[in-house]
């Protein structure tokens, strides 16, 4: 019978999660049920989201179980179909396993059309991490033409989308990132109007300050942690918070603590509001459409970083919290040849 | 000439605020300009936002300056006019010092009708904390039918009219409070579904817990600290916190730490929002409108917490910190004699 390999959770992480949590299995490759497809799959993203499945604590995601195969976002291949709407040879996308291939249901994948540009976009722009980027920046953060508007994390999947949309809706756009390279992408290529390498200075407020001279009126936040106390000072009257992720706490062990900050949104009369990508599952298509729309018209960039077999998924996940990745963060786990 | 006494702030409190901080002064009675009024001064409100005017800090209220005298809500007469819209005899509320008299442009003063109730009312629940809990919990909080709501300093000025409206919205509310006294205020006589003591367990956390079996669906927060940090834990997708007050911090002199919080927002979809009532001037009416309603329908009870004597207006403020006031917490400074 043919084989397949998945990555399972060998182990719980403590603090931050390493290559021995993972375990790299043989399986039979399964066989497409009724109404089911079954998937080669040709890249594999990683995302931040994915720590909080590592976790046995009530969350909005389920748990992953140890000894079981994770779950990620795939883009891949039919091999098998048992469903009127999929055929052999299509490229598919949807919420499928750590796996070179799996079956799903013909209900949990959506068709990618390769003509409409790379197929690893469903993974990242044209996929989860854009849409996440696009209703919270437009339906949570609402930024107004000469608003400043801060971005963390600018430089990931996220928050790279959501800083140059807040720059079509006339914004003035400062993002923070890790590195240098990160910050020459962000105001070279993207053209925001500031950005800062929180790892290159030790007064992260008098860098805020100064990128901010009118204060901030929408903050996306990916971060959390001092990043974001940096921040919280200088939020306007009637400013935004969009609260998308908390990278900088996810490997926390003990109860993060810092500085207090609901005595600020009094002052300021601010709004602070969390969101999931999942609320919004009606309105995938308009977004996708209006991402597609700037990408065409070239007002909207992006980067991945591809790390190659599906042996290093792992790395590519850890590389996430080591700020290792510009744009995208995916794994190329086979070649698509057209 | 006639004269008149003034409290005058002597000196910024550190930490919190003592009676040195307070100073007693006589002064000349002062004369009406043109279009000014003069008032005496029959209550006097004390609130816990002036403990933020008494720091050097930027905040939404200018601070107050050493040496000068301080501000308040007052209740008084018309002693002498040169308004057009008052005369000498009418019962008038607005922004005034703490004295015994003073002037106003007639631009800062309304009337207040002895015949629609106790005109100590005007400071309370017809006044700046009525419409402040009105505003904060109809426009921030937004309760609905079934709504589990918790009102931290339940018992306060603002806190016992947020958590009436919240009941008269159909939802079920749950209050804090610091003394056996004011919860069963807030069961017996008042109705809350719950309340708890906080000086009287040394497990909020499970306090919380079994008083909102069902999550918590909105939280108006007048207190912050470890109240705040109590609640978080069980805000229910979609939840709504009204920031209006954090009593526990005002009184600290390094910046107050607790647990980090945006993170429960992401998978709550919470959304955190700070008021201020000066927000809604333009809607003032319509709050005092449909409260003196519910007074008048007997669905919304007061109390008011009435020191004697303008010489003890400091202890009156000092024992907001210490939790004295059940209600809203009064100077009587003269007799009204109708």
């Amino acid at each position: 019978m043919a084989m397949t390999r998945q990555w399972r959770l060998a182990s719980r992480p403590v603090g931050e999660p390493t290559r021995d949590n993972f375990d790299l299995v043989s399986v039979d490759r399964p066989e497409p049920g009724p109404n089911e497809v079954l998937v080669r799959t040709l890249y594999q993203s990683v995302d931040p989201y994915m720590r909080g499945r590592m976790r046995d604590a009530e969350s909005y995601a389920e748990p992953w179980d140890v000894g079981e195969p994770m779950r990620a976002g795939v883009v891949g291949e039919v091999i098998a179909s048992n469903a009127a709407a999929f055929s052999a040879g299509d490229i598919v996308t949807g919420d499928l396993l750590w796996a070179e291939h799996a079956v799903a249901d013909a209900s949990e994948l959506r068709h990618v059309n390769p003509e409409h540009g790379p197929i690893s976009t469903a993974l990242g722009v044209l996929g989860m991490p854009g849409v996440t980027a696009y209703f919270g920046l437009l339906d949570v953060a609402e930024p107004t033409p000469g608003d400043t508007v801060v971005v963390s994390a600018a430089a990931g999947a996220v928050g790279s989308v959501a800083g140059q949309l807040a720059q079509l809706n006339g914004a003035r756009v400062v993002g923070t990132a890790g590195s240098e390279a990160k910050v020459e992408w962000l105001t070279d290529d993207l053209g925001f109007d500031a950005a800062i390498n929180y790892n290159a200075t030790d007064d992260l407020s008098s860098a805020v300050d100064d990128a901010c001279l009118d204060g901030i009126d929408v903050y996306f936040d990916n971060v959390g942690g001092p990043i974001t106390d940096a921040v919280w000072p200088r939020l306007n009257v009637r400013a935004r918070v969009a609260v998308c992720g908390q990278i900088a706490l996810y490997n926390e062990t003990d109860v993060p603590t810092g500085p207090r900050k609901l005595g600020k949104l009094i002052e300021s009369r601010a709004r602070v509001e969390g969101f999931l990508v999942s609320d919004y599952e009606g309105r995938w298509g308009e977004a996708l459409h209006r991402l597609s729309r700037f990408i065409r018209d070239g007002d909207l960039e992006y980067r991945e970083n591809v790390v190659e077999g599906f042996e290093n998924a792992p790395d590519a996940f850890l590389g996430l919290f080591k700020g290792e990745n510009i744009g995208k963060q995916l794994v190329k786990v086979a070649e698509y040849e057209q």
